[in-house]
C-alpha cells in the first residue's frame, strides 16, 4: 500500500489574479482540518520552491485571507526549465528543487497558476515529483478545464469600466475603444464586451477587416445612433508597421484606424493592471475553494501528475501531460458570439445578418 | 407547413429581479434584428394581457436597458388560474387572454418569470397559445434548469453584505446572524455563505439542531476564535411556537435563540429587498442576454411549450409540463456542501469531520 | 517646560464604524515617524485601559490597514464612569484607569469614539490624565465638529441600497419605506435620502403627521407617479402603543400606517448592520487619516482634554467640555433640507410649496 | 421693478463628468416646481445654443436621471468666442446666441461647466444675457468654489484602482505607478493619493527631483518595504525630450526613468476615461442637487454673472468676471499635504522628516 500523504507543499506562480488566496485558503484549510496533513507554503512561485523559502501554513495563518486579493505566498514568473539550464546539471534549478522537496520530506506538490506554470508542473511530475496542478488566471486561456478563477473578477472590472464609457461616449458623441486584457485569447474581451453593451468586439480568434469596421460604425451613425463602443482585446492581430518604433497598444492602434477611417471623434483606453487585482467577486471566491478543496482531495487520493478542473460545473481532474503547452481560444462558434451577432453586434468580420434593414 | 411566426408578446412576471431588461433586449433584439418579427410588450405580466395592456417595441425602447435594474415592462403576482376563476367562463381571465392573443395576432408568447409564471405559462400552452417559457429569479430555484439570471447578482449583494459582517463582528468580538433570501431553498443562502466565509450556514434541505450549533459556536470560542458569521435562509424550519402571534423572521429566531444556548452577544441582519433590486452583474447580464436571446430562437423554430434553459453552460429547451409545479432544492450531497464542510463550515447537522482535533 | 511626550496610547470605543483602522493609523504613523513618540493600544474600548491590555503598534502593524473595515484594536461599550461604580473607589473602573496608565507611563491617550466615549474621554481628563479626543460615527451626531469618519461611508452604503428599492418599487407600482441608522439624528438619513432620490424623508428632528404622508403620496399617484420611495430614520418620534409587545422598528411601523393610510402596496426594508461595516470610503479614509494624524499633533503641542474635530474644512481642536453630553442634531433649516423641498420633497411636515400646481 | 423670471434656458459643457444630470435635475426641478419657470434645454453644450437646438425640460423628463452619469443634454467643447469668429459680426456664434436667446424669450441661461465653460459664461453677460454659472469638474480646479460635483466620484474611481494595484505589486514586489487625470492640478492625485495608501504623490504643484525618488524608493526597500505605489497626475512637468516623437504620458514616463534609477521591476497604469463616467457618488449627487437648486435661486433673484459656489459647506455666489481665466491650484501648504508628509507619504521634493530614523 502507498505511504499516506502527510505533508505537503504549495506555491502560487505567473501573473497575480484575485482568488490565489482563497485557493490557498481552499488547499490549505482541507488538508490540514479533513486530512490532518503539515502545509508548506513557497514565496515567490517556483523561486521559493528553488531557493529553499518556505513556511508552514496553520489554520490561523489561512484564516481571513479568503477576501484577500493578491496571494500571501508572493509570485514570479521563475521558469525552472527554460532552455540551457536544465542541461547544467550540476546545482541547476531542477536539482535543488529535488533537494527542497526531499529535505522538506514533501509527499506533494501544489502548484497554481497559469498554462506556464501548469507546463512546469508537469515537468517536475516527469522529475519524480507528486504534482497536482490548480489552474488560476484572469483569462480563461488554461487548456482542461471550462473555468478558472480570476476571470469572472476580471470580467467585472472591465464590465464596469465599459458601463462608465458609455456615459461618457453618449454625452460626446463619440466612439470609445476599450482595450482588455487576455493575452492570446478573447474570453475576457468577449464576456465583458457582450456584458458591457459593446457595439463591436474584436477578438484574437477572429479575423476582422478595416472595411466592415468602417461600414458598421458609418451604419450605427446613419441610424442615428450617435455614439458606439468598441471593445478589443489586446492580443489582436494589427497591420504591419513599417517603422521600428516601440509597438503601440492594440486600444491605441484601433482607435487611430477607426478616427481615420470614420470621421468620428475616436478615443481609447487601456485598461491594464485594474483588471487583475483587488478582492475576488463572490463567483471566484467560491470556484477557488472548491478548486483548492478538490486538489487537497486529489493529494489525499494520490491523483498525481493531473490537474484539478471544472467539466461544467462538476469537477474532474486532467492530465498535465493533456495541458501542457496548450492554449484554450474561444472557439468562432461559441454560443456567446452567435447570440451576440443575433443582437446586432458585429465582430468585424462581417456585417451582422439584419433582416428587413433597408439600405 | 406552418405558418412563419411574425409577431410575438413578452411579459415579466412574479417577483422583479435583476436581468430582467436585459432578457427582455435578448429576445427583442434578436426576434426584430435576426427574424423580422414585431414584438409587443405586455404591463405588469398577466395583468397586461388580461387587460390588454401593451405597447410595440422596436429597437431603439430596447436600447440602453442592458444595466438597468428592474423591468421596463413592470410585473405583478397575477395569477389568472387561481382557483374559482377560470369555472366563470364568460369573462374569466383565460378568456380574456385568449382573446387579447388573438386580437393582437400573435404567433407566439414568451413568458419571463419563476415558477409560478411557468405554471402558469403551461396551462396557456394548454389553451392553445405558443408558449416559450425563461427562467428568472435570485432563488435559482426553477426546476429543469442549472441556472436563471437574477442569482449571480443576489449572491453578490448578499455576500457584500456578510462581507461587512465580518468587521463588526471582529471588532464587537459578537455573532452576527444574516438572514437571506431564497423562498423555500437554501441556494442563494449557500453561495453567499461560503463565498462571505460564513462560519455557520442553515439550509431549509439540511436538519439542523440547536445542540449543534451550541456545540460548533463554543468550541470556535475555545479554539480563540472570537467571534462568528452564521448565514441562515429564509425558509428553514422553525421550532414551533406557542403563542399566535405574528411570526418572527428566521434570523431574528436563531440569533434570540443562540444567545441564550451560547451566552455571546449575537445581533441579526435581515437583508431583505436590497436582494432583488439594482443593476444585473455582468454574469447576469449575459445570462439574460443568452436566454433571450435564444427563447426568440426558439420561436422562430416554433418549439413551444417548452422552456429555455441551461444544462451546464449549454442552452437547452425543456417541456414546460416538465418544470410546473416543481421546485428545484439544494441536493444534500452537493459538491459545494462538501466543500464548505472540508474547511470546517458547520451546517448544523453535526460537527465538521475534522482529523486530528483534541476533544 | 513641560516635559515631552514621548509615550502615548490609542484605544477605540463605542460602536464600530469603517475608519477606525485608517484613524489608528493616522494616530500611530505620526506619532512614531514624525515625532518619536512609541504607541500603546489598547484592547475592546475602555476595557482594555481598565484590564491592562494592550500591545505596542510599530510601523509595520500599522500597515496596510488603511482600507480594512472595523478595528484591529478591538472596541467595546465599556463605560467605566457608570454610576454607582466609581464611589467605591478602591478597585474601581476609574482607579485601575489611572494605574494603567501611570504603570505604563504614559504621557497621554487618544480616545476614538463617539458622544459617550467622549463624555468618558472627559472624566478621564478631570481625574488627570492627558486626553484627546478623536470624534468617529456614521450618525455624524459627535457636537463640536462639522464632519466625521464613517458617516460618508454609511451614506454611500444607504444610498446604494436606496437605489435597489427604486428598481423594485418601479417594477411593482409599490411603495418602499427604507429604515436608515442614525440613533437619536437624522443625519444619515437626511443625506442618504437626498442622495438616493427619497420621495418623502423622516426625520427625528421634523415633527410629521399621518395626515400628510396620506396627502402626499396620493398626489403622487394622482400624478402618475406610480411608485414612491419613503426614507426614514430609527430614531424617529413612533404613535404611542397600547400593547407591551416589543417595540416594531420605526420602518415596520411606518409601512403598516402607509399601507393602512393610502391602500397602495408597502413593504419595508431595514437596513441595520451593512451600514456600519467594511471598507471606508475614499473620503472617510482622508478624514480618518487627518483627524488621526492632527490628534498625534495636539499629543505633542499638550493640546489635552480636547477633541479633534472639522470647522468645515479645517482643523480645529474644541474642549472635551464643551462636547461632552451634548448631540448634534440636524437643524430644520438645514441647506440640504430647503433645497430637497424645493425638488418636491416631503419631510411630513406639510405639502412642498409648488407653485401652479393644480388641485 | 425688475421683470419676474419666467424662461430659463440650461446648458452642459466641456468634459462630461458624474453628476451632470443630478444638476440639471436640480436646477430644473427647483425652476418649474417652486418657482413656477419653464425650462428650455440645449443640446451638446454652446453649440445648441448657436444652432438652436434644444427642447423643453418637464417634471418628466427630469425624473429617473438622477442616478445617471453623463448628460442628457450632449455636452461638447465648442467656444463660441474663439479667436478669429467674433469679429464676423454678421452670422458671428455669438450674434446668433443672442438671436436665439431672445426669439425663445429667455429671461436668464444656466451654464453648467469647468473652466472654459464660466469664461463663455462670463463672456455671454458682458453681451447683455443673463447668466448664471455652475461649477463642475472631476478636477476640482474651478477658482471660487471650495468643492464641485465629478470630483467625489472620480476620487472613488481613482481610489479603487490604486487599492488594486496594491495587491499585484505586494505579490510580485514590484513598483506600480498610476497615472490619475486632473488637467493642470493635482487635486485628483492627491485626494486619490492618499486615500489609496501611495507611498509616493507626485503633483504639477511640487517640484520633485529623480534623485528624491530614487533615495524613498530605495529606503523602502531597505526597510522591508518589497513594493511601492507611486500615484502621479497627468499634468506633471516632464524632462525635455531630444526627438520629435508623439509625448509620452506622465505615468510612462516616471515608470521608465523609476526602472532605471532603482533597477525595480516597474510597471504604470494610465487610468483613463474611466474617471469621467458612470453613476455620481451619492455626495456628487447631493453637491450637484444644491448647486443647482441655488442656481435656480439665484435666477429667480436675479443674481445675474455670477457663479454658484461652495464656501467651506456654505453655498454663496461669486462673479463669473473673478473667476473667469483662473486655475484653483493646490496650495504646496495644503493641510492634506502636510498630514501625508507626517505618515511618511513623500512628494519627491525632499524625504519626509522622519524622526529617529537610521542612516
Amino acid at each position: 500500500m502507498a505511504e499516506s500523504i502527510k505533508k505537503i507543499g504549495i506555491l502560487t506562480a505567473g501573473g497575480d489574479c484575485p482568488g490565489l488566496n482563497a485557493a490557498i485558503r481552499g488547499v490549505g484549510k482541507t488538508a490540514i482540518l479533513k486530512y490532518g496533513m503539515k502545509v508548506y507554503g513557497f514565496s515567490s512561485g517556483y523561486l521559493g520552491l528553488i531557493n529553499g523559502e518556505y513556511r508552514k501554513l496553520d489554520e490561523k495563518s489561512l484564516s481571513g485571507i479568503l477576501t484577500l486579493g493578491g496571494t500571501i505566498l508572493g509570485t514570479s514568473r521563475e521558469k525552472p526549465f527554460k532552455q540551457g539550464e536544465y542541461e547544467d546539471y550540476i546545482g541547476s534549478k531542477p536539482d535543488r528543487i529535488l533537494e527542497n522537496y526531499d529535505r522538506l520530506g514533501l509527499n506533494a506538490l501544489i502548484c497554481i497558476g497559469g498554462n506556464g506554470t501548469m507546463k512546469t508542473a508537469g515537468k517536475l511530475q516527469e522529475l519524480g515529483l507528486n504534482v497536482i496542478g490548480v489552474p488560476k488566471t484572469i483569462d480563461n486561456d488554461v487548456w482542461g478545464t471550462d473555468m478558472t478563477f480570476g476571470f469572472d473578477s476580471a470580467v467585472n472590472i472591465a464590465t464596469e469600466a465599459i458601463d462608465r464609457m458609455h456615459t461618457t461616449a453618449n454625452s460626446h458623441k463619440r466612439i470609445m475603444v476599450v482595450e482588455v486584457m487576455g493575452h492570446h485569447t478573447g474570453w475576457l474581451t468577449l464576456f465583458s464586451g457582450v456584458a458591457g453593451g459593446g457595439d463591436m468586439i474584436i477578438l484574437p480568434e477572429i479575423d476582422w477587416s478595416p472595411e466592415v469596421l468602417k461600414e458598421y460604425l458609418l451604419r450605427r451613425l446613419d441610424a442615428g445612433k450617435p455614439y458606439s463602443i468598441v471593445v478589443v482585446a489586446e492580443g489582436i492581430k494589427l497591420p504591419k508597421k513599417r517603422s521600428k518604433k516601440k509597438p503601440e497598444s492594440a486600444g491605441a492602434v484601433l482607435a487611430g484606424m477607426i478616427q481615420n477611417l470614420t470621421g468620428i471623434e475616436t478615443r481609447e483606453t487601456i485598461l491594464g493592471y485594474i483588471q487583475r487585482g483587488g478582492t475576488p467577486s463572490p463567483r471566484d471566491r467560491i470556484i477557488a475553494t472548491e478548486l483548492g478543496a478538490y486538489a487537497a482531495g486529489m493529494a489525499a487520493n494520490r491523483e498525481f501528475g493531473r490537474m484539478g478542473a471544472y467539466k461544467g460545473y462538476n469537477l474532474v481532474s486532467v492530465g498535465l501531460d493533456e495541458v501542457a503547452g496548450k492554449i484554450k481560444y474561444v472557439p468562432t462558434d461559441h454560443p456567446l458570439i452567435q447570440h451576440a451577432r443575433s443582437i446586432d453586434t458585429c465582430f468585424g468580420d462581417g456585417m451582422p445578418a439584419i433582416k428587413n434593414r433597408k439600405g
